[in-house]
C-alpha cells in the first residue's frame, strides 16, 4: 500500500477497463429473501451478519468487474458493534480481491479527534503497540465545513500509508445548495472549497499527475460538475447521483477529462438493489446491472478510453 | 423521555444549579496508570475495556455536580467494534444517573443514510422489530455543509423521542474560519447557517421558549459567540472551547442570556486529564476540576443565576 494513492485508483481503472465504484449500502428491506431467511431477524447481531454475507457475496459478483467499492458507514453503525465487525471483515476481503476501497463516513472534528477518525481508517489506532487500522480503507470521504486544519489530521494519515481523502464538494442532495451554492466573494461556496481541494491535492501528485485529495461532486448537478472539473483539473472526482438518485449518464460526462481518466461514478441502489427480494438469481441481476452501467457510462463518457 | 429536549436540559440544568457538560474523549496516553494497569494492553478490546472504566468512574464522579456529559465517538470508534460496545454501555449508565447526554459523532449524510445514523442514536435502527436505539442519546451532534434536507433526518429521529440535535455553527478550531466565515451576501457563512438553526429550532420550541435544535460555538472566538447569540436567542448553544482549548469563562459568557439559560458549556481535557497518570487520587482531581470550573463559570457569567 506504498504507492500513491491516484496511482493505484487509476491502475485499478484501467485494469478494469472503466471507472465504476459499486456502493455497499445495505438495508434490510432490500436484501434478497434467501439472505434474509439464513438470519432470522431478532437481533442487530442478525441483521449485521446478513449485510456481511450480502456484501461479501456482492464483492465476489462485482470484484472481476470494477475497480472501487464504496461501503457506506451508517448502516453498519445502525447494526451496533456487530455491524461495525461486519464492516472490517468487509474491507478486508475487498482488499484481498485487489479493489480499492473507500469508507464514505463523511467524516470531520478538529485535532486530535480527527486524528482518531483517521487513524482508524489509515495508520492505525492511537496506541504505539496497536499501529494497525481498525476499518482499513485506501481512502475515505471528509466533510470540510470546520478547515482546514480540520482537514489536515486526515491527510497526514492517509499519507502515512499512501491513502486518499474524499472532500465533500458539492453533494448530491436536492438541497444541497443552501449552504453550498451561496455566493461568497462572487464565487459559490463550493467553488471556494473545491479551490481548497485543489491546493491540498497538488501538495503530494502521484506519477499520474493527479493529487491524493479527491472531490466529492454530484452527478445530479451537471453544470456545476462541468465548472468545477474545469476549475481543478488534477483532482480526482468522485462522483455519486448516477442512477437510483436520478443522475444520467451524460450528467456524468462532464467528470472525466479527455482521455478517460479523472472521476469514479459510484452507483449504490441501482446495482446492490437491481433485483425483487423475492428473486432467486440476484446474483445474476447484479452482474447484469454491473455491466449495464459500465455500458451506459463507457458509451456515454470518455470512460470508455481507458486502457483494458 | 417524551419530554421536549430543552426542557428537559434546562430542569437538568436547574437541579444542578449549572450548565457545564462534561468530555468525555478518553485517550490512553492521559488515562490514570492505576486504570491502564488493569488493562494490559494488547489488543483494541484491552484499550476499550480501559475507556470504559476510566469513563464509568468519571460519571460516578460528575454525575452529582453536572448536567450534561459528551462522549467523543470518535475515540471510541478507534477502539472497533469493542469500543462502541463501550459507547454504548457508557450511554446507558449516563442516563442512569439521569444526566443527558450528547453523542459528539458530527455526522452528516443524505436521504436514508441520514436517517440510519441518526435512527442509531435515537428512534432505533431500521427494522421494525428492533426499535431499540444503539447508541441511545438525549442529542447529537450534526454537520450543515449538506443543507436543509440532509438536516432533516435527524430533526425528524430526534423529535420522535424528545431528543435534540446541536448543529455546528462556528467550530472551535484555529482554522474554523477558512470557510465558516467567508462573506456570503454581506454576512459571514456561519450567520446564515446560524439563520437556518434559528429557522429549525423554531419549528418545536418548549415550554421554555427554547427550540429542539441547537448551536455549537467555540469560545474561542467570543466576538462571535456575543453576535451570534444576539441573533438567534431562542437558540441553546453547546459551547466548547472552554479550559484547555484556551477558552476563558470571560470568553463564554456572551453565550448566556441574562437569566443564566441558553448555553452549555463543554470541557473535555480540563476535567478527564486533569491529572498525571500517575496520581493515585485522580477521581478527587476530577471532583476538584469539576467544582473548580462550575464555580469558574458561575463567577464569570450569568449562568451563577440558575435556580438550584
Amino acid at each position: 500500500m506504498s504507492a500513491h494513492f491516484a496511482d493505484r485508483l487509476l491502475a485499478a481503472c484501467r485494469a478494469k477497463g472503466n471507472a465504476l465504484c459499486v456502493g455497499l449500502d445495505p438495508r434490510w428491506d432490500l436484501l434478497p429473501d434467501e439472505v434474509r431467511s439464513r438470519h432470522a431477524l431478532g437481533s442487530l447481531e442478525a441483521m449485521a451478519g446478513a449485510f456481511e454475507e450480502f456484501c461479501l457475496r456482492v464483492l465476489d459478483v462485482v470484484a472481476p468487474l470494477v475497480p472501487v467499492v464504496k461501503p457506506q458507514s451508517a448502516f453498519f453503525e445502525a447494526c451496533g458493534p456487530a455491524g461495525l465487525a461486519a464492516l472490517q471483515v468487509i474491507l478486508l476481503r475487498a482488499r484481498e480481491h485487489n479493489l480499492v476501497t473507500i469508507l464514505d463516513s463523511k467524516r470531520n472534528d478538529i485535532a486530535s479527534t480527527a486524528e482518531a477518525y483517521a487513524d482508524a481508517a489509515f495508520a492505525g489506532t492511537m496506541c504505539d503497540s496497536l499501529r494497525m487500522p481498525v476499518w482499513p480503507a485506501d481512502a475515505m470521504t471528509v466533510n470540510p465545513y470546520l478547515g482546514r486544519d480540520a482537514v489536515e489530521p486526515f491527510l497526514a494519515s492517509a499519507r502515512h500509508v499512501g491513502g486518499g481523502v474524499f472532500i465533500l464538494v458539492r453533494t448530491s442532495n436536492k438541497g444541497a445548495g443552501q449552504f453550498q451554492d451561496l455566493a461568497c466573494a462572487g464565487r459559490p461556496l463550493y467553488r471556494h472549497v473545491a479551490d481548497a481541494v485543489a491546493a491540498w491535492s497538488a501538495e503530494n501528485t502521484g506519477l499520474s499527475g493527479f493529487g491524493d485529495v479527491g472531490a466529492v461532486v454530484g452527478a445530479t448537478h451537471p453544470g456545476e460538475l462541468a465548472s468545477i472539473r474545469a476549475c481543478i483539473p488534477n483532482v480526482i472526482f468522485l462522483v455519486p447521483g448516477y442512477g437510483a438518485q436520478g443522475g444520467s449518464a451524460d450528467d456524468v460526462a462532464p467528470a472525466f477529462r479527455a482521455d478517460g481518466t479523472g472521476a469514479i461514478v459510484n452507483s449504490s441502489r441501482g446495482i446492490i438493489a437491481s433485483f425483487a427480494p423475492h428473486e432467486p438469481d440476484w446474483e445474476e441481476a447484479i452482474e447484469q446491472a454491473t455491466r449495464g452501467a459500465i455500458d451506459d457510462l463507457s458509451a456515454a463518457t470518455a470512460m470508455g478510453r481507458l486502457a483494458n
